[in-house]
């Protein structure tokens, strides 16, 4: 039997030619016509894409995801007759440059030494090292466990947190999610890489976030419904020594009248932290499609109970 | 016999407060009376301010030395009739935190984004990853060997640079100081971490400059006679995709009407990549100390005809 496969991702034509160029046997790559919806029994789709086509996929066995985030194919009313996949393992190192890019700038004063140099003045300024400080990630998934491989070589004290509080290795401690209060007092940074499901929308709500250090640094790389971003931004304004480094929103693109784009102590990015690259994607979807042709299990095959 | 101990530093309350809670046996700390240049066995001493006063030093067995770089106190006609020891081992994590934050900021476009933000505009930018880049350091001591360690972290290729291309652990490639103009054209990073030697100072020159990849960045945390400033300067202008991060200069402070300030492809900062934390300065000594009263050989001793 011949495979067909649709393609629905921002990038088709680049996605398409690297799928050729791979020569996958019994595959049939479809074309962009909306018909081929229904006759497709595989979907390379970024989920957002997918999402409302999905009903009307009537041959539909497998969907690779091209994101590692796949919420908008999660829920209760949504179909779950098929196997989801998603994307894991490449995003760490691009989340831990994202991270210890952003929280090095912080400590190291870079906008200070920026402002200094504007003027010609030579003015050192005390600083406090990445050693020794205590970061908290939210999530101890392959992502979590990279930004802590990373903040373990510049010495930090590193807790995870995850659903049940089990122990996971590269964590010096690792507790359950009904104890993050405990956690966050005496957290230098905070790091969320967590998924949106029921169990993590809005943990982070104002008395929440009222937890946190005077120089706190939070950085969230996740989802951004895991937080209610008016009442960190609202916080923002009377914690100035406080810093937030959102790459996610609830809304995306962040809506342009939203007062935490004007906050001084908020870094703002559209989402960059962990981009798909194409080459990677088709590479993980190539050798599971050799597992799928094998009738051997898929890998990064999604729960749709668990949403991740 | 008791040890009579000059501190020259300027911080010297602070760490006579330090010592004087270390309780070191046969020690006698002298007060800043300049009549104690001439009393002293053994100095605790920023290089600089050490090298115009000792040779008045009559009694001077020991120095030293709270600093890394100690090229104020080498050359042909310094004294060299009694033991200099230097700080080594406490700068490297400092040194990558430096590095890797200002590398990653370039390479994450902060800049980009911050102005971005200012206008609340959503819009992504390609980047390159670090990972796959090469990185060429020129040195490969304790701080070469811990940068090295955090870019093997991020996925980087790492050559190391020394006098004999001597092969050291942690490096991918180790070559040979007269090899260097056949390195850097492939060099995506090159950080200096050098010390001023006859056999350092000026490697980088605008011919060797030239050399630089079209969007190579160049980091100096060694010495800042390694390089031609005034050459280097002359190069960021016609190489706006180059980028130039400088921690040290020949002169320091930098002066203020040097045009490199003004450099929009050019970060300057006040020497301020790994300064020397008090409390580890104070533990070194300490040990060292122990060592002088058993008559062991000290840590860290400086070769004077290698400078280092």
């Amino acid at each position: 039997m011949t495979n067909k496969l649709l393609l629905l991702t921002k990038d088709n034509d680049h996605y398409r030619h690297l799928l050729e160029q791979a020569t996958l046997p019994q595959l049939t790559i479809l074309d962009d016509d909306p018909a081929n919806i229904r006759t497709a029994n595989i979907w390379f789709a970024e989920p957002a894409l997918a999402a409302p086509l999905i009903v009307h996929a009537s041959h539909l066995q497998w969907l690779q995801s091209t994101f590692a985030g796949v919420d908008k194919l999660i829920g209760k009313n949504q179909r779950q007759d098929y196997l989801l996949t998603n994307i894991k393992g490449i995003f760490g190192s691009l989340m831990s440059e994202y991270v210890f890019g952003y929280l090095l700038a912080h400590q190291r004063h870079h906008a200070h030494y920026r402002q200094l140099q504007s003027q010609a003045t030579w003015r050192a300024q005390r600083f406090k090292t990445l050693q020794g400080q205590r970061l908290l990630i939210l999530g101890t998934g392959s992502i979590a466990q990279h930004i802590a491989s990373t903040a373990k070589h510049f010495g930090m004290h590193v807790t995870g947190i995850n659903r049940h509080g089990n122990s996971v290795n590269g964590f010096d401690v690792t507790a359950a999610l009904n104890t993050l209060t405990l956690h966050l007092p005496t957290a230098d940074a905070i790091v969320s890489v967590l998924p949106s499901t029921p169990h993590t929308q809005q943990i982070l709500t104002a008395p929440v976030l009222k937890l946190f250090k005077e120089t706190a640094v939070l950085c969230n790389i996740g989802r951004g419904d895991v937080l209610d971003l008016d009442a960190l931004s609202l916080q923002l304004h009377s914690k100035p020594h406080q810093l937030a480094i959102l790459d996610v929103f609830s809304q995306e693109p962040l809506p342009t009248q939203h007062p935490i784009w004007q906050c001084d102590n908020a870094i703002i990015t559209p989402h960059i932290a962990a981009p798909s690259f194409p080459e990677q994607i088709i590479d993980i979807f190539c050798r599971n499609y050799q597992h799928w042709l094998a009738a051997k299990p898929l890998e990064f095959t999604v729960n749709f109970e668990r949403g991740y």
